[in-house]
């Protein structure tokens, strides 16, 4: 680690949703300037791979579910190392306003009187959109967009479920795998069609991402292919199947 | 301009919220690569000048509101330059699939048989919540965010009002500014409180970004300060006054 200086910062920076071209300018160069990295499990080797050569990297191992760091030691660790005068880099995988427990990182920073900075990342819905070649929103279709989290503090996640029911409502699900037969159960309970067009996409932007096609009514079993951290898209399907060829043209 | 190729390929890509450092990676490559770059006209004068020297800038003068080129002749513009064999760009503000009006446009290059490639983005909502050193989402406050605009193909446009009047609620109001005043009203006939916090952030992210706390209260007239384009944050406020100041120290 380089020498130490009076000052320590702390930036807050989302990685994207793992493909290394999906990070920003910014987060690119906070990388190569970093003496610590905490970083969630989330964040793709690729991506890591950036980081300097003065770089000391640290998995906090938070995942969706699983076993992890207690948020309150990675708010510890954050300041232990910005008071000590290191340039510390704290990465979270695609945005880290959304579903990124930022707040508690920001009070713990704001208690030690530690300066910060957030930068923004590509949120998984916005690269897997781009990957099914689909709008998340679309005139005639859907005016509004919500994003929600399959899971929370609570357990499974209560919904305004009669909203989403409605044709030609979208939303993305985060870390809804385990979650995908619980939501259909809602939607349906609340009229949603069983034919409504969903999609898994599994390791959004990756090198393994992998598209897979559902409906609400096959949606859990679909859900239940992916391996990898899945962000569902409730009523989108993918835009055709020539997408994967006209890709792999360019 | 360089000389034809026999195959010609669209990059639809995301240009972010204004500030360079937000591009991507890969859409900065992409800049530096093309040979036309058709751009809305919020695509901030930084980050066209990023594009290389060979790239011929064609600006299609899409706004919120006023004066603009229709999308149709958007479209045929981008298949005329692809169908020439020029590496197009077709560059929009912030994420593609967030009211880009993408649909459209690939469908026309789908129409024509042309390879395209989806970019993402961040979106206004990210760097705006970045900037305030606010979660969009937060345990115990939300568990939802909604990204909806202020008005559509049909003018103002509706929403599902009662969910967003409730407590805790947070939402991004994309080209929100005049549609304050119907939001405010909707809002109140809805239940909120006069007192629901809300940030308008014009010019996310560029030097000339300025936040504006207001209540939903005195949401239409503190909307109606910001000259650029804005982005309403419903239910957030700035973290604190010391974050100005925290942001210039790093």
């Amino acid at each position: 680690m380089v020498a130490q200086r009076e000052q320590g910062g702390v930036i807050l920076a989302g990685a994207g949703p793992g493909d290394p071209d999906l990070l920003t300018v910014a987060v690119l160069r906070e990388m190569s300037r970093a003496d610590v990295i905490l970083h969630d499990t989330l964040v793709s080797p690729e991506v890591l791979a950036l980081a300097g050569p003065q770089a000391r990297l640290i998995e906090t191992g938070k995942t969706g579910f699983g076993p992890s760091m207690k948020q309150e030691n990675i708010s510890e660790m954050i300041v232990f190392f910005a008071q000590r005068g290191y340039r510390v880099l704290r990465l979270k995988s695609g945005d880290p306003g959304l579903f990124g427990r930022l707040g508690e990182e920001l009070d713990a920073l704001d208690a030690a009187g530690i300066a910060w900075r957030v930068l923004p990342g590509i949120t998984a819905a916005s690269a897997a959109a781009a990957s099914l070649g689909q709008s998340l929103t679309e005139r005639g279709r859907n005016r509004e967009l919500r994003l929600i989290t399959g899971h929370d503090a609570q357990g499974l996640a209560e919904q305004d479920w009669a909203a989403l029911a409605r044709p030609g409502a979208v939303a993305a699900i985060y870390m809804g795998k385990r979650a995908a037969r619980f939501v259909q159960g809602r939607l349906m309970m609340h009229g949603a069609s069983p034919a409504t067009p969903a999609c898994v996409v599994e390791n959004a932007s990756r090198a393994d991402q992998a598209i897979r096609a559902a409906t609400l009514a096959t949606l859990p079993q679909i859900a239940a292919e992916a391996k990898g951290p899945a962000v569902i898209l409730l009523g989108l399907a993918p835009r055709d199947a020539r997408i994967a060829l006209k890709e792999a043209a360019l």
